[in-house]
């Protein structure tokens, strides 16, 4: 044990890419991971707890070639490969695949904990972070899309955060207009490229270098304008620029979504973005990522999956969500989102001198929802001095911990500091008959726990009139976050 | 990804020892976490959340020689060892004895998550395991020991669980029995083996084999005898069998904790016990550990351990419990307790033809708590005999899905099927107007996710007129319960 006394320097002890949280920041993070799974509980999904490690091969196979470097591997006892999940939406495709293929469809499955990922670390990346999101198996319909990404808004919302817009691509759009154009697959990638970079000269370079029909390049000319918040219209443009049926199919899909979208009333924060194709090896359908001016990465992604569950047996659709609790929580503080406030300090610190009846009153505040500290100091000499100084630095103690209140047990009653906003250093005496008026006073003088709740019928508050995406904040967020993957969010 | 899809047994696809918990089972958990870490915010303990992985010296300088046969260790990248935690306590003495070292002391700690000790599996047994606790560090005092004691207790009882024990020892009155016997190693080993299996063969075995004096043998014959629910008997027995200073000391503090045990009303589910020897390698004071008869194996463990922070940096005293919520979810089930019923059913399926006015609905209804899921079928073309076939495969899903009302909305408000107990199938129409009706019937049709404080007022509904633990069972609970370690319950 002596040996480890010298690793006393902060950064030796823990590796690097993880971290501590403790006190209010971890308290943030809990309270954030529950008003989201109560939001997609409200919605129908049910809790699902894969375990911490898998199999490598169960993510090897279904992983996209950077996510295999990033995984963190090792060998159990009888000579398996092992590997810390890198993400929930294999483990839960493997949980339906294998044993839950004969239960009635669809299947909803919420979740949030670790996930791990072997990336270089930068500022605010971790190798360890959190994930809360959702997935919908079973479904194929424009409803399930649509229900995923109305739910998505409404997490966003319950986390507080309003100035945020869900960018909305459909992959078949794209993967149809490949199709038509049959080029030689250097070609095709250096189109991709252009339209994932939101690049005019790469775009320009790849029209001047490539035989096209005049359709063709008319259709490819006009892509870039595929993007922004008046859905509809993009549509109706997008539609003229079809070339086959599956481009049409994609679009008719898109809008069919798009209807039930407003009737979800969650259009204001939709963006559409038909060159939004950066998922291109995951997703089969729709796919988006949530993005917040100002804050230069993704806060979460998601989309369709049609063909990951067949690999563990019986195929079916499949639509979901993972959200960086992580990304949100800076996101919160850079946009100094005031409703999220979460003080995990005490509301009432008490001297009780382990009276009984001190101690009975203590524990119906705390069933009342107070948190409550009791001292641990030794019961004082019976001198009336050292009685006095006791109380002063029993509220210097309640001060240092953000304490708003503290008490001490008088045998009758209590002395209260802090009670007197001119003069919190001068107790006042509470009998016990009036000891209501101390729990009424620490239940004001300290922020609640934020809850569900605490954001209903306030959506819409904080929302800016104007409600598009500034075109360069799209484009910083594009550049600055090419993938999700990259950042963390979805495989 | 087609080599995966022959590996669809299910045996194959997770890693033994681990598990996934799903639905029902699920939620159970996430809820039992959830009160766990409210009761303990409301004593002032605030959360961490440390990583899931640390440097292998961290765990390996810190653990008996068991548990370090059981990490989980691998190498990271830069050829450093890690291992995925065993337990929280070494990293919270960690992060106090690194970080938080000079910020005012008692510092108290919650916590709730995965811990990973690769044990020979049996029933039962999990190498990843849940484990909720709490650590309060820095307070040397009796009332410190009662607080967590008066917590744990106050847990057991926030879990639905009544008819249980807490087990309580004090380490130090077996050390001075030893200090004071000065035996050889051989014949302590042989002492401690014989009071620890609580086997009076092996206790006579010792006493006929070692030479004592008069009052030592007492002493020793007096011992397997301080054990049961009338703690304050047992301190005055045990005082006159003290042979020196640490004896009385140690009687000492026991008597202080238990005065402010009383203070906290819990005496009654106390079973003193000097006997409880078995963490004679961890703590350093008081020991204990909660047994439910009926379960073979304790629920957890906790106890004072003043020399672990201080192999991080400056020495603190500091007393925790670490509670294993799998081992608790195990004793709700074998006892039946009937409080802890959760279901994670939604309460109501509803076809909204996605009709902005009754997704309206649907939402104020999720706000208000209720769990409602929205049916992703295609509406169906307006034929009146599909219409009427549609409600009663709408109703056939939702009691597949054990929902206890289905709704279909007809434009000018809904057919409700389950709302006619007699008549399940027959579908009653609710007016939009009168829409709350099928609120409130879903409220009461479904339980209710449990809270902390659907326990308040209920303490000793259950407590058995016989509170005291029959012999038998606690004798089994040792026996098959060798320790908490080997149960997984701290180090």
């Amino acid at each position: 044990m002596a040996a480890s006394a010298s690793q006393t320097g902060a950064q030796a002890q823990i590796p690097r890419g993880v971290a501590d949280y403790f006190w209010a920041e971890a308290y943030a993070r809990r309270v954030l991971e529950s008003a989201l799974l109560d939001l997609f509980r409200a919605w129908g999904y049910q809790d699902v707890i894969p375990p911490m490690f898998e199999y490598a091969d169960t993510f090897l196979h279904r992983s996209s070639a950077k996510l295999q470097t990033e995984l963190y591997r090792f060998l159990d006892r009888d000579g398996s490969t092992l590997t810390l999940r890198a993400d929930m939406t294999i483990p839960v495709a493997r949980l339906v695949g294998v044993r839950l293929h004969d239960r009635p469809m669809p299947q909803r499955f919420c979740y949030a904990g670790s996930v791990f990922r072997h990336t270089e670390t930068q500022a605010g990346r971790q190798r360890e972070f959190t994930q809360a999101g959702f997935e919908l198996v079973g479904a194929a319909s424009p409803a399930a899309d649509a229900e995923v990404i109305a739910l998505t808004i409404h997490a966003m919302r319950a986390a507080g955060l309003r100035d945020f817009k869900l960018v909305l691509g459909q992959l078949q759009y794209f993967y149809g207009l490949l199709q038509d154009l049959q080029l030689p697959p250097e070609q095709s990638a250096h189109l991709q490229r252009a339209i994932d970079r939101n690049s005019d000269a790469e775009l320009a370079d790849f029209l001047r270098d490539t035989p096209l029909r005049t359709q063709q390049r008319h259709t490819i000319e006009q892509l870039p304008l595929l993007s922004g918040p008046n859905a509809e219209a993009i549509i109706a443009h997008a539609d003229r620029l079809c070339l086959n049926y599956a481009m049409h199919k994609a679009l008719a899909n898109l809008r069919d979504i798009y209807q039930v979208l407003k009737a979800y009333g969650v259009t204001d924060q939709v963006y559409l973005d038909l060159t939004e194709i950066n998922n291109l090896g995951y997703y089969t359908g729709i796919s988006f990522e949530i993005l917040v001016p100002g804050v230069g990465f993704p806060l979460g992604g998601g989309g369709r999956y049609d063909n990951l569950v067949g690999t563990f047996g019986t195929p079916q659709p499949a639509v979901g969500v993972a959200l960086g609790i992580d990304r949100i929580l800076n996101a919160q503080r850079t946009t100094g989102s005031g409703d999220i406030a979460v003080s995990a300090a005490p509301h009432l610190l008490i001297a009780c001198e382990n009276s009984a009846d001190a101690l009975a009153l203590v524990s119906e505040w705390r069933s009342e929802g107070l948190r409550v500290v009791v001292s641990l100091d030794e019961p004082p000499v019976n001198e009336p001095s050292l009685t006095d100084h006791r109380g002063e630095v029993l509220w210097q103690t309640a001060q240092q911990a953000a304490v708003p209140l503290a008490a001490i047990w008088t045998g009758q009653g209590f002395d209260v500091y802090g009670l007197n906003a001119d003069q919190p250093t001068t107790p006042r005496f509470v009998p016990y008959a009036e000891a209501a008026t101390i729990a009424a006073a620490a239940r004001s003088a300290a922020p609640q726990p934020r809850t569900l709740n605490s954001f209903k019928g306030s959506a819409g508050d904080r929302l800016s009139s104007d409600t598009s995406l500034p075109a360069n904040a799209k484009n910083d967020a594009k550049s600055n976050a090419k993938s999700e993957e990259q950042y963390g969010l979805r495989a």
